[in-house]
């Protein structure tokens, strides 16, 4: 079926999130390997939003919940920050570069397509990240919308609706395939976006087999799905 | 308070309805004033988003209520249209153009604002009125994320709580007091944008004492908050 509509999660798929973060350890001058920091509160995000789909805690936006994992770090190293400083680390998720492709990738492909994000952070934090890199999105949504996080089909299924697209004609473009299965367990496409660099150089890469289509950017995608 | 961000109704503020509907009236060769049959269509709009807020009618979206009160009109004046004619004159609401100062005007408030639609317009109308009028916003918001109509103060409420802004630091943007009415009843801050041609040339023009700003187009207001 035809593509009407792209989704695209935001943290790692098109922004580089990690540079960012570690920029801000850097500079409030958290002792430690500011990576490795930031590599450590990453993987604490996957964990609190499941608590927060199975009910195990309430629904909080990725500022409540960013502060609550970075207390949680600092908490397990003995580390103590004011709160003050703890505030700016979570603002600095509000001001992540893109990826070098992604602003004239997006305009690339909003010609043939609607696009919108489709994230796990709240609404003003996209608004923020949008103006902060000028991407230009036709819409901007959130699994905010949908009060359940991704992979909970709710969370794309609520982007379909307010799309006004079947979900077999919309497509999630996602670097993480765990996103991308929980859109084909929902009925949309997908398009796997690689992002070799999301935990640094050497780091490991992901691939996913079941996508639609595999691209290396954004512009290599726009390529794909004209043909 | 300063402004932190701006949402615009979208209807009659930002596009022209009139013309297009009235377009789509002669297109489809419905019998009589083109202009007089769009006005008494969108007559019937205040009075069917107020069943819905009193839950006097379900939750419908524009293109399920422009439906009713097109069905309503034309049976009224005995007047037959096959279903898909009615739907082209339905879908004719997704097309609408921007008045001329809008596109420009939008970017020009861009740079100091965050700036967003809160139309009674879905969001999947909204993304196509902008892609056709290549306006671009920061945020696409709807009283339809609120599942209540403006006036309702859920609906500007809901706006502010999105943008992650305090009611008092949003401004509501429109050509309708019946709207400002509404945000200044809610907590928001209001500008008026006069558009005297929104019912043709001649007609009476809408002031709106109570606003914070009133401006002849989105350029003088753009000028009016940067002083």
């Amino acid at each position: 079926m035809a593509v009407r509509a792209l989704i695209f999660d935001v943290f790692g798929t098109l922004v580089d999130w990690r540079s960012g973060i570690a920029g801000a350890f850097r500079e409030a001058g958290v002792p430690g390997d500011a990576d490795e920091l930031s590599d450590a509160w990453r993987a604490r995000y996957v964990p609190i939003l499941t608590e927060v789909n199975d009910d195990a805690r309430p629904w909080g936006n990725f500022d409540d919940l960013h502060l609550v994992t970075l207390d949680d770090l600092l908490g397990e190293r003995g580390i103590a920050l004011p709160l003050e400083e703890r505030r700016r680390l979570v603002a600095a998720w509000h001001r992540l570069d893109p990826w070098p492709d992604v602003r004239t990738g997006l305009e690339a492909l909003r010609h043939a397509h609607v696009i919108s994000t489709l994230s796990n952070g709240h609404i003003a934090l996209l608004v923020d990240l949008a103006r902060h890199g000028d991407l230009r999105f036709d819409c901007v949504l959130s699994a905010e919308l949908a009060h359940a996080y991704k992979p909970a089909p709710a969370a794309y299924l609520t982007a379909a609706i307010l799309l006004g697209v079947a979900p077999a004609e919309l497509m999630l473009v996602a670097a993480h395939p765990w996103d991308l299965d929980g859109a084909r367990a929902a009925g949309l496409q997908t398009a796997f976006v690689a992002r070799p660099l999301e935990y640094g150089a050497g780091s490991s890469v992901h691939e996913d087999p079941g996508a639609d289509v595999s691209a290396g950017d954004l512009h290599e995608l726009a390529d794909l799905l004209a043909h």
